[in-house]
């Protein structure tokens, strides 16, 4: 198995990616699965998500903006995709910005069982209590080196951690991957984080017994995208556009060629 | 009257157009409706949405992304609706995938009395209780002719029931009209269905006495819209683009020459 | 200080703007906020509002889509930002279409400190009792002339009143600046009026102390994107993109000798 494998059963596969996300990115995380060719719904309400999921091939959690009626959604649909055995990817954003959003975090991590968890540097560190600057939504710096936090991460919360920055590291505590891929563009506009997090679940969905790889490999793809966009980007809006042009173009026979994976 | 006529028409009246729709699509529903000459506003509170569509040329009702204050506010807005006479569409998204969005679009059709009923085939058959397959918010599949769906929703429900897809189906239960504008890759960007149900109201509001032609007229206005986008994209994120600026550019002078319909 | 000297300083400085704003826009006024050179925040829990203007240069109030418990965090977060000397910018987004909006915004007015005050003129004309027609969100016509009103609002609510049209007007019931730069085009999407909200707030947050000039700059380079955005466009697809492009490309050294400022 290799990116370009795993795209290529993704395609074919078409698994839904239920995400529980945000109200800023929703048209863009959508958007993003759909091009890259995995399926997308949106459902939140505590009515429905626990039969939503049962569909699922993957379950994204993302606490972009939250409110008490979507944390209840969150950890019940989470605790459904644990029982029928889907993989859970979660988004901590603005974890360490305040205490609401560091508190729900831990929460889903005490109550659901996340097999990814994909934040920058800053959110992933507030988690673990290490000290870092988060302004809002954007990590600022953390403490140290992010590819020990990777692993610190992987090892103290029983995941995988996707710790993305410009240099990505994903870590189950024991195994490292650092992804080089994407462009400086991809911090240009909002969503990315919570697109490649939707990515994220869609590797996953064609991946469940490999959530390492998966990760990483989602951030490959997603990366080789981000750069092909910027070729042709004018601006953060053009390059907006490109991207979902790029993930819809990713070519499966050339992709892991283009993996700047050690 | 003929599509054209009614998109100068719609042009002339600038109609208000009141959408309670889901989270995914509102920034694209509410420029589709802006770009094709309309205006949009979107409202959701029990507390106004009484008064807003007294106010709107058409009301637009999107289960995509449901929870109980909103179903409320649609059920509520739909009674004022048809109190005042203004036309309702109604887009089951999703019908048939949890038990929440079926039960809710049924108390619509039985609370509300809905002008045009626009889904997918897998969202219709659900709706009479015919065998299909919905994955998650896309019709994978439904039993049997879409034309002879279309004729039964229409008779059945005592509405317009305009299915779409590959060719769209759209009936009052007698008559049957199909339209074959359109483009594949309507479908490869999510809210291209509600941006279809969104351009049904902008049609009934300067329609209100013929609703069968006017679903239809809709559907031929976003059929060539899509082509004329589809003419210049490079993939999903540039076709997206390209549909508003198609749609703007329609041409009331030519547009009925392009229509395919039987 | 200038249009271009504030801007070179809020590139510098990447003030957080904290954003409560609609669904419909909350994508677009994140990234014209970003494309600009500022961070956006959106937080909307009353559990979490308080501590999140607290990390904020200016704090952003639209009533685009309204519900209760959003109108709850709105007061509560206002309230925050007087304590703390947080700029408050507020989009009365459709005031004068019903009484909960009109309400709210008066209440909000009146709870909390609003620093600049921007909306077009049949919303700030419906906020000082003045006959306005306003239809859904748009403002359809407001009598008198447009410098007056903002004078007048200025005055009478103690603001800086940033009325936008045509040309757009900025007082604080002394002192008028009008603003000219701009293009119909911004018209033709939705959210443009709430984007020059949120970059009200960008300006303010490096400008505390002379929030109508802050205002007027906020609408000046607004305007000149605008303008850049609308040569390159094809429709309203196009002019979007590119209006973000044009945001992240304003160059501060020729953005003075582009001001239409009376």
């Amino acid at each position: 198995m290799s990116p370009g494998d795993s795209l290529k059963r993704l395609r074919a596969a078409k698994p839904l990616i239920h995400q529980i996300t945000n109200y800023v990115v929703m048209n863009e995380t959508a958007n993003a699965t759909l091009a890259l060719g995995a399926l997308p719904v949106m459902a939140h309400a505590r009515e429905e998500v626990e039969e939503m999921v049962g569909l699922a091939g993957a379950l994204v959690i993302n606490i972009g903006t939250l409110s008490p009626h979507w944390v209840d959604a969150m950890l019940a649909a989470g605790r459904a995709a644990n029982e029928r055995g889907v993989p859970v990817v979660l988004d901590p954003v603005g974890v360490g910005a305040t205490v609401y959003r560091t508190e729900t975090a831990k929460r889903i991590l005490d109550e659901v069982d996340v097999t990814v968890l994909r934040g920058n540097a800053g959110e992933v560190a507030s988690l673990l209590g290490v000290a870092a600057e988060v302004r809002g939504v954007e990590s600022i710096g953390a403490g140290g080196d992010p590819a020990d936090l990777a692993l610190e991460a992987g090892r103290a919360l029983g995941l995988v951690a996707s710790v993305t920055g410009p240099t990505d590291h994903v870590s189950d505590g024991v195994r490292l991957i650092a992804v080089s891929n994407g462009d400086a563009m991809l911090a240009s506009i909002t969503g990315t984080g919570c697109m490649s997090s939707a990515i994220a679940g869609c590797f996953l969905a064609v991946n469940r017994e490999r959530p390492l790889e998966a990760a990483a490999e989602a951030l490959v793809a997603f990366g080789v995208a981000g750069e092909d966009a910027a070729c042709e980007a004018k601006g953060p809006g053009s390059f907006h556009v490109g991207l979902y042009d790029a993930l819809a173009a990713l070519d499966p026979e050339t992709l892991d060629g283009r993996a700047r994976t050690t």
